[in-house]
C-alpha cells in the first residue's frame, strides 16, 4: 500500500472537491465512510443525489427550493411591498429564524468584488431590477454583508434603485447583543455612535 | 423558507455525521453540492458507493484494500521476519512513504485509552498474538504513536511479545528533522538527550 487502493483514492479525490476540504481532511472523511455501515453509505450517497436532482434555485428570488416558486415568493400572506436583498441562500434562513421580516427576498448569490473581477452582471442584479419595476415593492432592504463587498454591493444598488422612487434602507450596524464594549473595534463603535438612538 | 427544503435538509443532516463536520460546515458543503454540475454529483455519489462496495480491511494485516490479503501481505518480497505495528491505517501509507521499511503491517485500529474505556480486547491484539504465534516473525518495531495512549499501547504490547522471543523495538523519539531546539518541549529533549547517538 504505498498508496490507497483505487476505490478510496478515487474517493478522496472526489471529497477534496468539497469547499474547504483538503486532502487530509478528504482521508479522514473516506476511511471512515468506508467502514460505516452500508445502509449509512447508502444514505448519504443518496442524499446527495437526490438533493441535486430535487433542488434548484427559484425562479423567483434565487433561493433554493424543491418547489418553484419557492415558499416565501408562493406565499400570498407575505408583504409583497417589502424586498430584502442577501448575498447567499444562507442569508434567508437567518433572517427567517428572526421572525420579524415578513416580506420577500432577493438572493444574489455574491457580493460585488472588483478584486475578484465579479461585477454587478455575475450577480443576480438584473433579475432584482426587473422584480422592483414590474411588482408593487416599495421599500428595499439591503442586507448585504458588513464588509467591504457588501458595502460597495449595498451602495451601488441604492444608487441604481433610488431613481425607481423605491425606499431603500440598510440593516443598522452597531453593537452585537451581549458585546463587550471594551472589545468593540472602532468602526463598529464609530458606526454605532452615529446609528445612536433617544431612549 | 423558515427552514431549508426537506431533500436539502436530509443532505444536511447525512453530511454531518461525517467526522469533524459540524451543523455550519454541513450547511456549506451541502448548498455547493446542489449547485455543482449533476455528473460531478454522480461521480461523487458513486464514488462513496463504490468505495464502500469494494474497499475492505485485510483479513491479515487490518490495512484497507481492494483484494484481500492486501499488497503488502501478499508481497513474498517484503521480509516477512519483521512487522510493524501501527495504530491506523494512514500510517501504514506514513511509514511507506520513507521507503525504508520492508517488512509487513499490523493495524491495531486505535491504542490502548482507559478513558475512553478502550482496552487490548478493543483493538486488533489478539490478531496480532496469532500472527506472531504462527508466523516465523522476529521483530515487531512498535509505531504507536508517540503520545500517552500510544505509549501505553506500545509498553503493554512489549510485555506481552516479550515472552515470545521476539525482539520488540520501538520507533526513537527526538527532536524532528528541521526543528528549532530552541522551541523543542522539555519531554522530546530529554528524550532526544537519552537517545543521544555517538558521531
Amino acid at each position: 500500500m504505498s498508496q490507497f487502493p483505487e476505490p478510496l483514492a478515487r474517493l478522496i479525490r472526489q471529497l477534496g472537491k468539497l469547499p474547504g476540504v483538503g486532502r487530509k481532511t478528504a482521508q479522514r472523511l473516506a476511511l471512515t465512510v468506508v467502514t460505516w455501515p452500508p445502509s449509512d453509505v447508502e444514505a448519504l450517497a443518496s442524499a446527495i443525489t437526490v438533493a441535486r436532482a430535487k433542488i434548484a434555485p427559484c425562479s423567483i428570488c434565487g433561493g433554493l427550493t424543491e418547489i418553484d416558486p419557492c415558499r416565501i415568493c408562493a406565499d400570498g400572506g407575505r408583504d409583497q411591498e417589502i424586498i430584502c436583498v442577501v448575498e447567499d441562500v444562507r442569508d434567508i434562513l437567518a433572517l427567517e429564524r428572526t421572525h420579524e421580516f415578513k416580506g420577500l427576498y432577493h438572493v444574489l448569490n455574491g457580493s460585488i468584488s472588483p478584486v475578484e473581477g465579479i461585477g454587478p452582471e455575475e450577480l443576480r442584479v438584473k433579475e432584482l431590477l426587473e422584480r422592483l419595476r414590474n411588482g408593487r415593492v416599495r421599500e428595499m432592504i439591503l442586507a448585504t454583508n458588513p464588509d467591504v463587498e457588501g458595502e460597495t454591493t449595498a451602495l451601488y444598488l441604492a444608487q441604481v434603485v433610488k431613481p425607481l422612487g423605491i425606499r431603500v434602507s440598510r440593516l443598522a450596524h452597531g453593537l452585537p447583543v451581549g458585546a463587550d464594549l471594551e472589545y468593540a473595534d472602532e468602526v463598529t463603535l464609530s458606526r454605532a455612535l452615529e446609528g445612536r438612538r433617544d431612549l
